[in-house]
């Protein structure tokens, strides 16, 4: 699998709506899927032509089209005739470096998702993918950047009789399917989490060389993670006051759950920030204390031999008279002095706490 | 009593409305308790099956059921059948790690609320338990996670013939619910407020080892406290916006009351906030003050006996021709030297103010 | 006089309206002023039954029941009874622990304010008492916590037979009364920004080991004023806001000035807040150059004592076979060398500017 | 001139719209000029009754009497006579501790601004004067606190006859004196800018010892600045909503325009901001900086010479048997092991990177 | 090419409307470039006159004027007279220190833009020009201050005759310039993004001595950039409030893609400044980090020779009575001694992990 960047700047200078592909470019290969089904019948197939689904889309049931990987760009622009899509629709499904919105067209609405999962190393740290989920009437078209299951569970919902999904409208499977990516950032969430609560044990014991840059990446990707959840909130708030026809009123019970999820989702991640910037409050104060706690064993000891080490020197000397040197219990005497003076120093450092 | 926490991530995939216990589950047991009243008459039981309360319903008093513990799933079904309560609303009772809300399902209106207490322990610290509350026009159903006594007082003033609340309809009585635990963030606030007057009492002393621990623990519980409250805010503006003929106009006036008491809290919160943050810059400058401090120690000592310790060693040297070494009042002179340089460097430190 | 503290956790449980007496007790005596003036003529009398003042209630002109002291609970019910108050109003009047308000009880409108002064000693600070007032068609009932003369120059403006309050509603006097209390926050704030200019005068000198904590001092007087003067705000606005008939369109006028003076506080109160911070973070730079400049010193004393004192110790050895201690010139040299060194490294210090 | 202060506290207790100077008091006299112009004619004097001028008033062009100095009370009140003027607005003209402001009082509207500029010497740094615009539909009333020529630009506009002040009314040159005031900001955010960059280039080499007051002097005039600025953009937009039948259309789209500079000023000064808080923490960075730098050199020394002094110590020892004293290359081996061990620590120390 | 910057403050005094040329002065010289098109037949050529145009502006295309460089005042006199232009936006034209705005006059709407691009050499830095645009129902006029080729793809787009640019209005070609500046954003934060990348990989290697002014050059750039996009954003908010009939429905879709790349752009730009500052954070917790590393190094050095040189000290004293120079074994025991002591100090650091 090779991996493209196609940084933004290839674009500037092009007219709007054209097909180019921007962002990293997860995958060369791509599937279609097409599921349809209404309340008796399910029908699933991969399909490599889209002429074929148009028979689909006049029955009563919701046709969905999920693409996996990139679609090459001659197939985006069949898929945009048949489903009458806007090309500046087009252009925001072929760019994954997009922002959380929400677009209504008329015909149908447009949802632009980030997913996020957490790499197998802990050293690729967050990763992420786009999801365009557009629904109009009849029919839902989603597209995911890897081939990842995202919405095999979704899928195996449709395929029970019995399920809500089965006899709902189109509406109702991209309500789905947003809930699906929404759902995993709570398991992001929960990884944040853990790693939080490893480093505030790791405060209160001794924090290691790697300290800093673990929370750091965590800050880090916590920056990368709020700046999709903000859009998101909007985003939702957005598909309720477009009230468009297109979402029936018991289905925008459903969307407002979501947003409910959402708001909760940034509360727990704003509780985490300011929860990071305590420890990393606690940790520069910690540095100091120690620094603190280390002048402290260098002045005592700097203090106390300083001035016996300048006694001892005195009577190295070698003057020729010096009486001290001749008397009998001279040296008693220093010694004597010599331990006086270290004692009373200990004292006041004693009394000033120091020790 | 065991406790077994599931986290949200356990219910990823599965449809809105599933039944599934989310969050720490506190207790294993429940208890249904049903009181009717009304302004002649009081009953109240422990009643087994939800079936039996049906009488109640038809009558003109208000019905109150209060769950206490996490009922198991076919209970809370049987109780969404006989209220015809939407499924999300029995979901989210179920999942005990909800963000305070109030939401309009016509019929009746559902209330999430986070209950605080302190744990007997200070080690433990802030604990939370979730409270849900129902009311229609003439049924009140609450559920209270954990066996506490809540509600006791409520039942208490049921009792008299006389009071307010026997008289009135339901969503009075969900009004006295909300209002006692609004009330309790009262009972934590004042303890706060013990800590950190404390804190700032130990800051004009000599702060301990466990100061910083203590105020990122007070800090940490805030964050926490904070999450709630401002939902909490949201949650009783969106009451009064809502305009639910559920709740009657004097009812309103005395959930503004509760809305101003909730402002008052956060209120006093902030206050809080502000005060830690204060006392974390006071406390980091008087950590760089007493630096300065111990520095000003080791370089008094080091620079009065450096220099002097060097004259010394200068004439401990062996050469064989230093004349000064023969000068009968040599030694004398070079302790009038020492002197007066240590004299000098003392009353050099005492104009720099290092004194 | 005895202060007890009721904390507001003593009506934890309690049904609203309960008149118990929350926050600090001030004082256990209460006095009733009662004025009744209209254009023509001015009564003033102190009353201590309230049954008395009905008579004045049926005269055209202002009835103005003013209260000083925390009441008893049975005059402040028969208040309630004779102006037909909301239980709770009466609730909030005992309680003297609230946050500024506005709130519209249709017959009358009810406010809220807390009433700032600098106690005599400057060791307790910034004091505060709450002041409520309620105003009808033809009376004004105003509660003070203390003995103080918060009001006696509106009294005295009264007693003048051509001023403009004898001419006015009961609109006006509220707003006399209002305005006289915010007033009253211009000599607070005088008071603390000379408190500021002295800790600034006090920065550029030496500050002394009192600056922490008067800088500390004087941010939690100001957190404390700023709870009070944002809901000061609000509480004008909704004044505004409510379109109550009680306030006459030219009455509403003055209360717009009212609230001018209160943005006027506010912005105050923000540009002194930005200046302590200003002031907090030159005093942290100004110990970190302070540390920068003790430890130049100590470097500068190391590095000239150090390596002379090992030479010195050199000379000092009793080797048997030491050539230079034999030369005629040995000991010269030494020092020519010692003098020679100690200037090479003064220079270089010079070089590094730490001179 | 003799200058005096009178604070606001002076006129606690008095009633609204008492005419009490408040704020300094920058000049003891006061000039009134009458201008009067219409499309033909222009006439300007300088008046000393206020009475003469409604000889004036009673034509079809525009009258702008323009104060200059703190006038004297019962010029004041003649003024408010001969106008219509409210008693808040006498008020607000002699009270200059005013935040800008707008007030429609129907007749009039009453414009407040702060005019900033340097003074002459940079000790005093920024100062600033209240100027008050009163305009109704024929006539413009000014009052500058102090004796500048604020407003000669304008006189020198009025006496051309093409211009198009000539041809308007008193709404457009209203507009005029505003944006005259207005215009004055970009001097001072351009003197501004010159320091912030002079700070710049300073850290880049040595900061001087005024480094830090200098900043923070900065900060206050910016805060001073500031304080003035948010509500100069509330005034133009409270101006533009009053929707004033005052203000004709054109003008509002010259009103307009100064709101434009206010915004850019406000985005100027808030980017200064950014920019000081960046050099701040650039210094304090710095300061950390050169005290490592301090502090390895200390440590490097004293790590040399600490043990090279030790081990001359040892063979400066007078016990009887020292093996090594007699050896004949004894004096050589100390020799190459303290260079030996000299080296070594150098080879550390660079390995370290601290050389 | 001489680069005059006149400064605001040159037209303080001077009547709106004036034309001044304010900021500074890229180029002398100046080129006004046509280009008229319908659907059928395009025309391109250079104009000195701008009477010339006159004639398209009868015809039912599109006539675009283009003027590179700073045009002369007459020429600018010229074009507001043939397009019926306000005072206000001539002067706005002129004046290149304008913040982005968008202002609805009627019969044409003018935008103001900021082009940002990076110069050659890093040294200068982000350097930006001004780019205003006016289009009414049949023309569109575009300022640039320079002479680049910004719009030559656009130019290179009108050329090919299938293009929606010849098909559609005035309102669509003038969004196609606005969309040409907006997507440079894209190439500046592209160029930051790199450079953040190498500050954080030199964070985690060893910072550079220029690291902290490269950092805060970055920041810098960052506060420009930022004061530019705010108002960017509210320049398309407005465009879309305006309901400006010379935009079409469609066209506003158009617009609305470019409010989302400017929404994009600023949430790219806050994370960068997230990030940065937690750079900072970082770098300056490692810096203490360091400083603690060296004292400890110090401390362990001081604390292992000083108790050692003292004891050498004692040993070299010169008195005539001490006993244990005499020993046999005394200076072994000495060297006994001096070893268990360092030893236990090595033990004690490892113990308190120092070492």
């Amino acid at each position: 699998m090779t991996r493209t960047k196609k940084s933004r700047s290839a674009k500037v200078g092009l007219p709007p709506g054209s097909l180019v592909q921007v962002g990293e470019k997860l995958t060369d290969t791509f599937n279609i899927f097409l599921v349809y089904y209404d309340e008796e019948s399910l029908q699933e197939m991969e399909i490599r032509k889209i002429a074929g689904c148009s028979t689909f889309l006049r029955k009563t049931g919701v046709t969905w089209i999920h693409v996996q990987g990139m679609p090459e760009i001659p197939v985006l622009e069949e898929l945009g005739l048949h489903f009458g899509l806007h090309p500046l629709t087009l252009e925001d499904i072929l760019n994954t470096d997009q922002r959380p919105k929400t677009e209504d067209y008329g015909d149908y609405l447009f949802i632009v998702l980030k997913m996020f999962y957490n790499a197998g190393s802990s050293r690729e740290g967050l990763q992420s993918e786009q999801i365009s989920i557009l629904f109009g009437s009849n029919f839902v078209l989603s597209f995911e950047e890897k081939e990842t299951d995202t919405f095999e569970a979704i899928r195996e919902r449709l395929r029970s009789v019995n399920g809500r999904l089965r006899k709902s409208a189109a509406d109702y499977l991209a309500h789905a399917l947003v809930d699906a990516v929404v759902d995993h950032y709570f398991l992001i969430l929960e990884h944040m989490g853990e790693r939080i609560e490893q480093l505030e044990e790791e405060l209160v014991t001794t924090p290691s060389a790697g300290f800093l840059n673990a929370l750091q990446g965590l800050k880090k990707e916590m920056i990368l993670l709020r700046k999709s959840l903000w859009p998101l909130r909007e985003m939702i708030t957005s598909l309720e006051r477009s009230e468009s026809p297109l979402i029936s009123k018991s289905s925008m019970l459903y969307f407002r759950d979501i947003y409910d999820h959402t708001i909760h989702i940034i509360d727990t991640l704003e509780t985490y920030r300011d929860m990071l910037s305590g420890i990393l409050d606690i940790y520069l104060s910690s540095i100091s204390n120690r620094m603190n706690e280390i002048m402290k064993v260098l002045t005592v000891i700097a203090t106390l031999f300083m001035p016996l080490t300048f006694i001892a020197g005195i009577y190295g000397m070698n003057f020729k008279y010096m009486p001290e040197l001749e008397w009998r219990w001279g040296y008693a005497m220093v010694w004597v002095f010599l331990l006086a003076t270290a004692a009373g120093m200990l004292l006041y450092f004693r009394k000033r706490n120091w020790w």
